[in-house]
């Protein structure tokens, strides 16, 4: 890798996830700040790069035969840690060789969190804290659903029993793990206590010492 | 491949796109009905193989180094897909070469699917169709955002230009095709016409006419 990536996030949940991985590998990156707050992701230079307008978004210059000349533009958390993961842990420090049982139970890990655990409590957010109207249906639904979910990595965890339950898969950190850290991270925001899933928070409370997670929390700085 | 897969599902839009991918590539597979409306999914012998209890799941008893006895046991539609394509699909008929700039753009659009329509639209449909009370805030909030998200896929179909708008990714139908399919063919369920665009309602009718999809439409025959 010779030239930095380029970041495209704002300092969310899913904007963490990319710059906690990037700090984890050690990768070298420049940060591009897209502040949600005033819909810049929804200016025609980002829906350009990513059409669904919204954080994070990577653009790897260093791609070969890349689609643009920019180099490969990847939108959507899932897509882009797995390509990071793919491409730029070769050791596997963070990841299982490709085709291997737990390369695929990480993606399976991963994308429950990208399309239930991430969905749910973000709709949980919407209606607990920032809907302006009250509507206890909705509030109920998805907090009821997100500690459901949270259940189920429990469950997850208590299943790797060989590697002390402290990883969703086998033994070490993978994109799953950090794809969940930091969603878990805002569980307080619902009101809901992590340690009614002991593993889960003792899982949480080990990733949050980690200094690329902490370096990584503090993207973008602004 | 020797044995065939075992494929547990039911007759929704999640358990189509695996029947649908399994049909279009020609493998040979079990189906094992998983009767949601009994709630069978959430059953113990169930949630041993998928501790989220939903459809679908597939075993893959020909998977080399499997960690459980009865082979690789997988979950999520997102992650099934990649696997089969990954594995059985070695000609490219319906995917790309690990690594490859369309590898990962199927995966970004595949992921758009599985956490952001996947779930918009579920609970649209939800509060719409299947709910007890009728809240039009949740009604309201949900149909709007499918809308939304069915245009950022128009805008994706416009971008390929180069092959007449005819797939999501190249020039051939992917997993990001396949998995979009599903939950398009619901959309009347909404009131929602997808005639509104006309990209992708030509791309609809186009997919609902290929053998493999008709075939795989039929899972399970209960």
């Amino acid at each position: 890798m010779s030239l930095p990536l380029k970041l495209f996030t704002w300092g969310t949940p899913n904007g963490h996830k990319i710059s906690i991985f990037l700090e984890v590998l050690g990768l070298k990156y420049e940060t591009h700040p897209v502040d949600i707050s005033k819909n810049e992701s929804k200016e025609d230079w980002f829906v350009k790069l990513n059409p669904n307008g919204r954080i994070p978004t990577i653009v790897d210059p260093n791609f070969k035969n890349a689609p643009t000349e920019q180099g490969l533009v990847l939108s959507q958390t899932g897509a882009i840690l797995q390509y990071l993961a793919d491409t730029y842990d070769k050791e596997h420090k963070h990841s299982y060789p490709f085709g291997s049982a737990e390369y695929y139970k990480t993606l399976e890990y991963l994308i429950f969190q990208v399309s239930e655990n991430g969905p749910i409590q973000g709709q949980a957010g919407h209606f607990k804290v920032f809907a302006k109207e009250k509507i206890q249906y909705g509030i109920d639904r998805y907090v009821n659903d997100t500690k459901r979910i949270y259940g189920v990595y429990e469950d997850i965890l208590s299943r790797n029993k060989e590697n002390q339950s402290k990883y969703l898969v086998g033994d070490r950190y993978t994109v799953a793990d950090f794809a969940l850290f930091t969603w878990a991270s805002f569980l307080h925001k619902l009101d809901i206590d992590i340690e009614q899933w002991p593993l889960l928070a003792k899982w949480h409370a080990a990733l949050a010492q980690l200094p690329g997670v902490q370096a990584g929390l503090k993207v973008p700085a602004v």
